[in-house]
């Protein structure tokens, strides 16, 4: 690449022709290097495998595309790799699909392309097949990143929705809302304090302590947009039972408090990009938190609530005796959040 | 939804509550109903099967959104479908990320839903997993598709540049620049004639019927951005062979002729959406043809060169007797064409 076209994304480098495959070699390549990506062939070819497959996709469209915390690639990433472990897969491979405006800086794509790589080691994924649009300008805000993965599904797991029963713990890993406010923060300079930062993480190898040591996990859902009000919603309605949650149990650190508060934001429907929400046997509830607060993604795990006979409600308890219920997120939407 | 509600895509069609549930069953939902979509969970749970696996994924931008001969939707399936099927795999299951602009009309979303639907049953694949996000006005233009796709590889299967030799037949199953001539047509209002449109098509089935009754087919690329030209340039580099293509056995129809012509644009490089290239043993050239040539998608398909050792080079011997070297595209490039 000569000087002048190191500096920014081109029309042509959409185009299929001689600067994709610069940019593919220069930047995806390298990053991302392993034997079945090498090939860059229409397709990847995995290796002969036995078992069920988990397979999951997310498009990210976050803006600030960098947050303190993480960024848009980091986050690609975390986001598919946390949908197959609390799928109960282990995550294997990912694409990674790139929309970059003309104009985008390739320096910037390339802290990206670092970023994203950082997470897949740490996650244990590596990207395996991929694809590169650019759109003129106006036509896309910077970039956005379409990932999906694939994962197995030990044998002898089977997590469901028709696994729980009345009395089962509900826990979750540490702090409600970071993310969200995080994002939210950044985007229009608000200036939150305290330290607050994206908890962006890949969950899989928490999630695999878990399932190693543990025989009664039931059910798991990453706590992305929607909060932990939506997921709780989605799976008391899934398995016709009630969630009651206790406000006081409820994990919201001293900037994740703060943001919200000053943003009249309820943490409880504010996206996490590190968190999990764990519906297990009450038998194993103790030893669940044990093995969570002892990973560095779960120091702040604990019982939130419980489950009890009743028809796909969600209520909280509140620390005044009273219980409001909790539904959907319905109005003052946050777009661009992940 | 309310009658308001039901015509345009809101921000909160994207905020993962109750406007995303009722989009994600009232449209994505009742046109890809399946098994394994049906529990709208974070990732597909697929059945057990050993084997080999093809994981591909694409980014679709193409611009106007509905075009002669497909749509954005129609396009993402059968591109997925497609670079599965050339890398000699059956495809089985795709996912689909949608990111939309506030306010584009929801008739339209569901236009593309029930093709993208007709081109899954066609293909015989179904939807498994998805995502969808809304951005604001402005920040994306209309809305942009993002598929990745899995499918089985026969066992005895060994498709590869290594098994390309001296002598082998280089084939394509029809006319060139149809897709790519149609796009610029109805984006620039161009008003090109001779009922010009998109060949867009999943290729699974035809390509299907090849292997099975051929033993003898060595590497298959399907000939989207960057054309004939950039596939034929790309398996001559990987495979370390020369590739010699006769201009007047190219296939490129009436139509197609003279849009490029009027445009000064050569079908070599333009964008196709439903054409292969296939190299095989020359002994089993003439079966090929014949078989391709009874499938609907490959009237037209022939012989248009072979391989000779070489050293990754693509050449172009014209009707004249002169012979000018075929090289990547370098330069004006044509965005948004897929």
């Amino acid at each position: 690449m000569n000087k002048d076209k190191e500096e920014i994304i081109l029309l042509a480098h959409g185009d299929g022709g001689l600067l994709t495959r610069e940019l593919v070699n220069n930047i995806f390549l390298r990053h991302f290097d392993n034997p079945l990506l090498r090939p860059l062939a229409d397709a990847a070819v995995l290796p002969a495998q036995t078992g069920r497959m988990a397979f999951t996709a997310d498009a990210f469209v976050v803006d600030p595309v960098f947050f303190p915390g993480g960024d848009i690639g980091k986050l690609a990433v975390c986001g598919t790799v946390n949908d197959l472990a609390v799928s109960g897969a282990r995550p294997r491979h990912i694409t990674a699909s790139f929309i970059i405006e003309e104009g985008f800086a390739l320096a910037a794509l390339e802290k990206i392309a670092a970023s994203m790589a950082a997470a897949c080691a740490e996650a244990g994924v590596t990207v395996v097949a991929g694809d590169t649009k650019v759109v003129p300008r106006g036509h896309v805000d910077k970039i956005f990143i379409s990932t999906a993965g694939v994962g197995m599904i030990p044998d002898n797991l089977g997590l469901g929705c028709h696994r729980l029963r009345p009395g089962d713990a509900v826990l979750v890993n540490g702090s409600l809302g970071n993310h969200g406010l995080t994002i939210l923060s950044a985007r229009e300079n608000l200036g939150l304090e305290g330290g607050l930062q994206s908890d962006c993480a890949p969950l899989n190898g928490i999630i695999r302590q878990l399932l190693d040591k543990c025989s009664g996990i039931k059910i798991m859902r990453d706590l992305t947009r929607g909060g932990l009000a939506t997921a709780a919603k989605e799976i008391a309605e899934a398995g016709g039972i009630d969630i009651y949650l206790q406000e006081a149990l409820l994990p919201v650190d001293a900037a994740a408090r703060g943001g919200a508060e000053m943003l009249g934001l309820d943490p409880l429907y504010l996206a996490n990009e590190g968190k999990f929400l764990a519906i297990v046997d009450p038998t194993e509830a103790a030893l669940v938190v044990e093995i969570l607060q002892r990973h560095p993604f779960g120091r702040d795990a604990r019982v939130i609530g419980e489950v009890r006979a009743g028809k796909g409600n969600v209520y909280m308890e509140t620390a005044l005796g009273g219980t409001r219920i909790i539904d959907y997120l319905a109005g003052n939407p946050l777009p661009r959040i992940c």
